[in-house]
């Protein structure tokens, strides 16, 4: 499969919908779909489907349209599933302990630990995952191929977390304190900002309502 | 305030790290600041910041800069905060449970309820709101107003919530189900798709891998 780096964010960011309608599709036994037909289901144009696509190789046949099976895996390939992660949480209050219960193991993450400072939650379980206290973070990254630090830490506390992580090897983090997190080259930081989503929400209301 | 419509998605998200931003520079007792001097904290170009606020009216003054407060105080008002907005949670799960304890009333956010069919979730409490049965939704729609909804059900209900939402006269959805929700015009869908986000990580440890 052809590569080509600098693809757009906006594309990245298109791609695990593409993997869950195909995934859908083959749960549905639809063995090919046009891109006529996937974008009326997915909702981008058919044209947009051909460029985001193009950008990974040459997938579909003029007059047959996609594989889903073969283009479910090649998206699969691209987005780095089928891989295991191993991942850490910091920060088990509501949004971590969510995270923990979330059912990522399916995809192929693995929680290798869930650190906090609260002396009353460390020691409980999550999924058989004991809470530890903060200070045995860096154990446990010393002594473990950790890909991804899950943080969910007040903001104050975030940046001091990520350079924990981030000194220890750590590559991939996904934040979920409201705060933008400096990192070194060749580490990725993907957020989930809730109350900015919030927000955006807010305006799309009062947008609507002066129109 | 000058309100252009049809503003792009792109500058609408970037709203709320504005208002993110000014805050703590109001809360650093800063009262001016350059486009230069912002654009270095927030992370955009000058003349990106210079191009976002030209959407929304004449900010900032030539060799002054913005008034941190007057700025702050615009974005907020564009955002539609400073005004109250009831929300119900349907889905008490771990998602739900952590949207209900998360600290959104200080923006304004008011929890008016909490579904779920679950019978060992029912009548439980989560700060002072009591959740209760997703038969009484409807009722609780009808007798309140309700701007936001929050769906934190399973995939598979996800619409039909949503349906029952959108009947009832609620015109704003955030939605945390891995799920596209069909509504009609006048109705605002804010996705915060948490596998996608993940996924969107996992491509980028992939690409620096092999760059």
């Amino acid at each position: 499969m052809d590569r080509k780096s600098n693809v757009s964010m906006a594309v990245i960011r298109r791609l695990p919908k593409y993997q869950r309608y195909l995934r859908e599709l083959m749960e549905n036994d639809v063995d090919r779909i046009s891109s006529k037909e996937l974008s009326e289901k997915i909702g981008f144009t058919a044209s947009q489907i051909r460029q985001d696509l193009n950008n990974f190789g040459d997938f579909g046949q003029q007059g047959y349209g996609y594989n889903v099976k073969d283009l479910y895996k090649e998206i699969v390939k691209i987005l780095g599933l089928g891989e295991e992660y191993n991942i850490v949480i910091i920060g088990a209050g509501n949004i971590g302990q969510a995270i923990a219960n979330y059912n990522f193991d399916k995809l192929g993450f693995l929680l290798k630990g869930i650190f906090d400072v609260n002396p009353k939650l460390i020691g409980l379980k999550i999924k058989d995952v004991e809470i530890k206290d903060i200070d045995d973070l860096e154990e446990t990254l010393q002594n473990n191929r950790i890909d991804i630090g899950v943080i969910c830490v007040p903001s104050t506390n975030a940046q001091s977390v990520c350079d924990i992580l981030v000194a220890n090897g750590v590559k991939g983090i996904w934040n979920f304190a409201p705060v933008d997190l400096h990192v070194t080259d060749g580490v990725a930081v993907e957020n989930v900002h809730l109350s900015e989503s919030l927000l955006t929400l807010t305006y799309m209301l009062k947008d609507m309502k002066h129109q």
